[in-house]
């Protein structure tokens, strides 16, 4: 792809509204465009890797047997009165009256509505468990939505729930969520530490945080450092390994601001491992048993004959915010480098050519470099503007594609200067290139 | 996958509230779920369905050089404001007002929307043309919702917005999506008839409607039969190509009943060729110039230092409608035989072995049989459920998998059962049955 050609509308200035290195970054390369307060639409560019994210979670929930449906943005308010929280939920939730005068709301979560959808067609205990999940926008009516798409009204996000006929086989599906959501972040290059959180307007009173660091993230955190090493990546889908998996992080006391004590903390960790930071929410999973399935009667037969209420969880990963998250954990706003993985980059590799009007031979052996990436699958944006060749460095060190290629007038196939984004460079015959990239996205 | 552990309520009887064939297959095999008036849910079937039909639609997009953004569905009446619409969209839009009382709506379709982003990127000629889609739900607020998705509120659709410097490259840009809706509708095994049709509200005075026939479509359609004969395989993205493809269709008197002139159709079409009959809207674009771009001054420099408004079109295609769609082209209600194109079918193949309580043979030679077919990437639904035979091919016809395997005591490798949906079975070797459905995936 040719940057002449692609819709990707840099700004040359920081915008002052922005302030954390997300939000500047996205506007600068032309990822989003506010579109009205905490309302954004998503440009090519950001696109693609939020795409490339929603693929990852997706593959992820689809391991565990999770299936995915869509429920639409707009509901009915009769659900929400069924459960109870029509009244509950204060004004984040967006009201709206259609021409019949109904009382209609835009979806911020999905709890009611996915266990009409259970009751309507699971009778049978034989049935479980179920685990639905899907990707979905969401409208929260912030009343001051800040920080681009990190705390906006209109969001995307995937929402899955579970439904088992006891609390055994429930905490079994929660802890597959669990698992399968350190999982995902690590395929973002994330490291998402699960915390002990509060469970606010969900209920329940069993919920874990995942949250990255970020001195920019709204969460505080007080946790024992050493949680930070828990190894997961010996553990299984099966009751016993998950739920040795869940003790492993238990051991080490580490919660969100809400679930916060002081005497507690100071007891269960030694002073050296204490760590008191911010964080960014990634992802937030909840058990409530019955809290919706009694109201609104989703009840299955027992083995015995009788009828039971099933017991529930859901389960949230941020898709948009995941985008800023991963900016604001990946961008070095000092040296103004961003280095997306590999996983989500909107492009595997660039290529710069050194070009002035009268010489195009450098655009020229870009596109036979070209040629050669595209066969090996492998995605590239080429610089074919004739800007002057260091804000041509500056612009694609902001994109952010992971890998570069620089090409002068010198540049011959058997040793093509090649950078990491940020790093020194190297010189490399092409097919080198391409097996480093190869390796890399195979890893992802 | 087994159908024990898939989410498929498949319904006995024919829901009284479904009118037409489509409503009336997707409810019974779980495709979807009502959950409120015009608003449903998509259960696992249909949205797999949905999902292929999108990435489809995407890829067709993407080889005529759009590139995907992603607008809000909420959006602010300011912009309706700006272009004039606001007043006279009617009710059909859905009017909202959030916390703050700002006046808000969920978005009908975005002309207004990508103006305003093409405002704030785009300022000189040199980067036009600029085709931009997205893929996203919008609302409208019918007064009477019916048959199921194919006249719902919340649907999915697909809309593209081109943006050039004139009219005749407008006009290239117009010819380019005429081309793709073609062979997108193509490559979902419907034939699709593109018919000069009114504007409606969304202006201009150049447009086609893409119809499919269908005895309970809502579109009235007068047009010389000889239509459906025009090829259009030979067309090549140049302006000349694109002309000669638009004149091909043009030649033939093809109109929707807004349209309809009984005197011109008797002149231009002899009685013999004459077709009144009824069809479905699958797509609909349209050329309105500066209709969108002068009141919200979506201009650009042109060579000489003047400037311009830009001339724009827009393109939709209905994508959950298509779903719809596809099924009145399909589904013989008559012998209850469904069978997907397999472009868009939910999976490749069913297994139907016949099982019961005391031998589970047959169900061991699925699970071998699913072994080698997964290597192939081949996906398969196996009906694992010890229902009687008769019932489980019946069910498997309307879920409209297009191939079939059925399993007996007596199955083996080298001689299966196997079917078309609704078709008569032959015995094949597994290697013949995976060469066949390879070498079809292949050609769509």
């Amino acid at each position: 792809m040719y940057i002449s050609k692609s819709f990707i509308p840099i700004l040359k200035n920081i915008p002052s509204e922005a302030k954390i290195k997300s939000h500047q970054l996205m506007l600068r390369v032309g990822m989003i465009k506010q579109s009205s307060a905490g309302i954004y639409s998503w440009l090519p560019l950001g696109l693609k890797v939020m795409k490339k994210i929603e693929q990852i979670v997706r593959e992820e929930q689809n391991k565990i047997g999770a299936q995915e449906i869509l429920m639409p943005t707009i509901q009915s308010s009769d659900i929400w009165k069924e459960s109870g929280r029509y009244e509950d939920y204060g004004e984040e939730m967006l009201r709206i009256k259609d021409r019949q005068n109904r009382e209609m709301l835009y979806g911020p979560t999905n709890e009611e509505l996915v266990t009409d959808i259970f009751r309507a067609s699971v009778k049978s205990y034989k049935s479980l468990p179920q685990l639905l999940y899907h990707i979905q926008w969401k409208f929260r009516d912030e009343i001051r939505p800040r920080f681009g798409i990190m705390r906006c009204r209109e969001f995307y996000m995937k929402d899955a729930y579970s439904f088992d006929i006891n609390d055994e086989e429930a905490l079994f599906s929660y802890n597959k969520f669990f698992l399968s959501y350190l999982k995902t972040f690590k395929r973002l290059d994330l490291k998402a530490i699960p915390m002990a959180a509060d469970t606010g307007p969900i209920g329940g009173n069993l919920s874990h945080e995942f949250i990255i660091l970020a001195e920019t993230g709204e969460s505080k955190i007080f946790t024992d450092k050493r949680i930070f090493e828990v190894d997961s990546s010996g553990s299984k889908l099966e009751k016993k390994s998950l739920e040795d998996l869940r003790s492993k992080f238990e051991k080490f006391y580490s919660v969100t601001d809400e679930k916060f004590d002081k005497a507690e903390f100071e007891t269960k960790v030694i002073e050296k491992n204490r760590l008191i930071t911010k964080g960014i929410e990634v992802g937030h999973i909840f058990y409530f048993g019955d809290k919706y399935s009694k109201p609104m009667d989703g009840s299955v037969d027992l083995p015995g004959g009788k009828k039971d209420f099933v017991k529930m969880g859901s389960y949230g990963i941020g898709v948009s915010r995941l985008v800023g998250a991963i900016i604001e954990a990946k961008y070095d706003a000092k040296k103004e480098v961003m280095k997306w993985p590999i996983s989500v980059a909107p492009y595997d590799i660039s290529i710069i050519p050194m070009i002035n009007k009268n010489d195009k031979s450098s655009l020229e052996k870009a596109n036979k470099i070209n040629l050669e990436l595209e066969k090996n699958n492998i995605e590239t944006l080429i610089d074919d503007t004739e800007e002057n060749f260091s804000s041509k460095i500056k612009k694609m060190n902001l994109i952010g594609i992971p890998h570069q290629i620089i090409i002068g007038k010198q540049t011959e196939n058997d040793s093509i200067e090649f950078k990491e984004a940020g790093e020194m460079s190297q010189k490399l015959k092409l097919s080198e290139i391409i097996k480093i990239i190869k390796k890399q996205k195979e890893e992802n």
